[in-house]
This record gives C-alpha cells, structure tokens and sequence, in this order.
C-alpha cells in the first residue's frame, strides 16, 4: 500500500505539470524528482519517529523477535520494525535480536541478520519454528513486525509468518507490536477479510534461491502475505504515535492527516 | 526413546546369552539378529495398528497438515502420523495432506513429499509458516504428528515446529493428534519440563544441504526438539488404542503392558 501511494503521488504531480500551459518535458521530469526527494526526506522522518515512539516499548537488554526484512534495506531511513529496535540500540538499551529467516524468500536470513551485524547490534538467526519454543522458555520480551497493509478496522497484512507469531505471541501473552508509516494505512480496505492474498511461484517453496529442497515437480502452496487481526496487535506503532485498541478511531484521525494520500 | 527401548532389548539378549553356559559368539549373534527380527515385526504391526485405530479420526476427503517424517522411511511398517494417512487412504477416504516443510533439516520437503508422491496420496508442500493462514482459512481439518518421547503426563517431545502447530491448532479448533507406538512413553519423565532440548549444529539453520542462506558466521540457534504440552493434544493413537486426556492414568496403564521394557 505505501508503495501504491507513491506511485499516485509521482502519478498526481506528473498529471498537473503536463496540464499547465507552457509545460515542458523537462520540466514535468524535474518536478517529478523534486517530489521523488521529498517522498524519500519524508520516508527517512517517518522512519525516525517510528524509531522514537518505538523505543519507549523497548525495555533495557529485551529480547526482540522480528520477522522479514524492516531496516534500512527496504525504506529511506532506518527502517520500521527494525528501526524501533535501531532506535533502542541507539539509546544505549542493548537490545537482542531473534531473527526468524523467513521462509520462502529467506529475507530475515539473507537481509536482517546481515544489517543487524553491520550495525553492530546482537542477533541471532533462528528458522521461524523455533520461535513457540523460545517464547515458552520466556526468552522473548517482544515481538515487533512491519506492515503491508493495515485496514481500518487495525488488521494487518504482512509476510506469510506474522499471524502465526501473532498467535504465539497471545498464548505466551508476549507483546506483538507492529510498526508502519502512516501511509500504510489503507481505510478503504474495511478489514483484512477484504484484503487479497497473493499466490506466489511454488518454487519459491520447492527451490528457493535456484536450490532444489524437494524433488522436482512436488505441488507446492505458497501464500505470500497472511493477515494478523487486530485483537492480536498490542499496539501500532506510526510516525504520529503509538496506537492503541480499538484501532478503527485512531486510525481514521492519523490517515488523514497524512501527506497527499 | 524408542530407540533407546529398541537397543535395551538387544543388550539384554546379548548379556543374557553370554552369560550362559557353554555360550557361543556364534549362538549371540543368532539371538540378536533374532531378537532384532522380532522388534521389527512388532514394529510393523505396530505401525499397522497406530493407522488402524487412527483412521477413524480421518473425515473422508479431509485436509490433513502434518511436520516432519513419520512413516515408511523411518519405521519397519507403514508409519506413525503417516501411517494413521496411508491407513486412511487405503480406506478409500482420499485425504489431502499440506507437508509442512520442516525446517531447518526439511524432512517434510525431501521425505515426507515424496513418499506420499510415490504412494499417489495427494499432498501440497509448505513453508512451516503457511500453516497458520491455512488454519485461518479452514483448509486444515486435524494436524496430526509423531513423537519422540512422551512423558508420564502426555507432554509431548517431538521436532521442533511441533509445538507452534498445536499452538495454532487450539487457536482454531483443530484436532491435534499425536501418533506413537507404547515404546515412546517414557513414565521416568515425569513432565515436558523434564526433557531436555538438543542444541543442534547452527549450519542446519544458515546453511541447510550445505547451501549458504545467510553470510557465513551468522550466529543462529538451533534447538531440534520442542515440547508440547498435554492440554494442547486431543489425543494419543498409540499402537493400543487411542487416549483421550487425562493422560496420565492411560499412559501408565498401556506402558506396563509394552514388549521387554
């Protein structure tokens, strides 16, 4: 969704300056990357106050399990999820990160652990079915994801694996936290019900990264988002504040507040 | 534990034979290898009355998820979670089963798919993290698994991704059985919490098959084995009959009866 509502921002700007009179290519390409810019200063702001609102959920040394890849490597500035945990370790707080890997695409196992390291912040990589045990042993003080889509009911889409935690993270009444710009916010989608699920490539399953785990030809399923509703979220972590339940108020005054959305 | 009953019994054939009279090398091993037939056959029976009592939970044409490997490659017989499915299948019943992957050693991918391939049982294969949306969407009619060792309270070891599944299952309210034969009880564990976890080779998480899926030297923990609790299992198929919790009282009551142990 936030990447949507770029384009329709790029979209919006190139559409005006074509209508203007006297207008030239080169302008409508310059203006088109001014705005470019400002999305990306915009991004980077956003990322850093998620980071500062985040952080305050963060207790000294906790131990934070993530899913997927929310850092610097798929945002403008320090990321979502990750950038909360950034914002911690930036804050002296010293936290640890369980880092699932993220089946299929392996995002947590190829992209996570990797920034984690290079920012000198503790990590250790786990395949996502070790998190119920580790969460039974209480060795999980929180979970926090990042966002697809939240609908305006509060629910949550995000990649395959994030439901799965949010139940987890319920029995073991371990808080699931969720954090997303407010441009992820998608009010005309009532709840996630109404939310499509993409079908991906069964190799992704069968033969991630060109690497055959089952023989060839096996029928594979490979959902590419799941939906966490928003019973299960503790809190919503955005560039305005942290939200709390019930989402469907809260969420409707930030969403408008937002940019040219 | 079932293959510590199953070495047991040869010791004691071995020790018993040497220490009689006039005994052989020749006469020891004639009695072992006898002894080893006859825990083979009642392996298979085993496996063979585990699926016949089991397949009574099966619902024709049900969505049957299961983990791991758990039937002709890993027993004499046709299996235990599995077995309880070919059991059904040979019914007539025409199951469906959704192979959780199994990670990080993906016995699901590369056995469990193909075996129920071979035996032309229709299955789907699945990222372990698919499990839960599949749940959501009432895909899934019972989850059903092996065991490692089960304690006197019907606490449940097996691999790791077993615990979550049943965490998932309660959550929707699907049946969660566990298949095993008597010789996995283990009445001198009192509880799960008695049992300990194998830390595994970290490489299995950060490079399975020996393909790198996160930069070299990624710290990452590999725990083999979960435990599930005994609240969270519908019931038991053993090679006996099926238990119903509370587990503790049919448990001790099936164990006494088992072969020498």
């Amino acid at each position: 969704v936030n990447l949507g509502w770029a384009v329709d921002r790029m979209m919006a700007v190139a559409t005006g300056q074509c209508c203007q009179v006297g207008s030239t290519l080169q302008r409508v390409h310059e203006e088109m990357v001014a705005e470019a810019l400002r999305i990306e200063a915009e991004d980077r702001e956003a990322c850093s106050a998620i980071g500062a609102f985040g952080q305050d959920l963060v207790p000294e040394g906790a131990n934070v399990l993530t899913h997927c890849n929310t850092g610097m490597l798929c945002t403008a500035g320090i990321g979502t999820a990750l950038g909360v945990v950034i914002a911690a370790h930036r804050a002296g707080k010293r936290p640890h990160v369980w880092v699932d890997e993220t089946r299929p695409v392996l995002q947590g196992a190829r992209l996570t652990a990797w920034e984690l390291g290079k920012l000198g912040i503790e990590r250790t990589l786990i395949a996502d079915v070790a998190a119920g045990s580790l969460m039974a042993r209480k060795e999980v003080d929180l979970a926090i994801v990042g966002a697809d889509r939240i609908a305006a009911n509060g629910d949550v889409a995000n990649k395959v694996g994030t439901y799965p935690l949010a139940v987890l993270a319920r029995y073991h009444d371990v808080p699931f936290y969720v954090a997303a710009p407010v441009s992820t916010i998608d009010l005309s989608t009532p709840t996630g019900a109404d939310i499509p699920i993409e079908e991906r490539d069964p190799a992704e399953v069968t033969s991630p990264l060109g690497f055959d785990l089952a023989e060839p030809g096996t029928p594979a399923a490979n959902p590419a988002f799941d939906v966490t509703p928003a019973e299960l979220v503790t809190a919503i972590v955005t560039d305005r504040g942290v939200l709390r339940p019930p989402y469907g108020p809260a969420l409707r005054g930030l969403s408008s507040t937002r940019g040219a959305a």
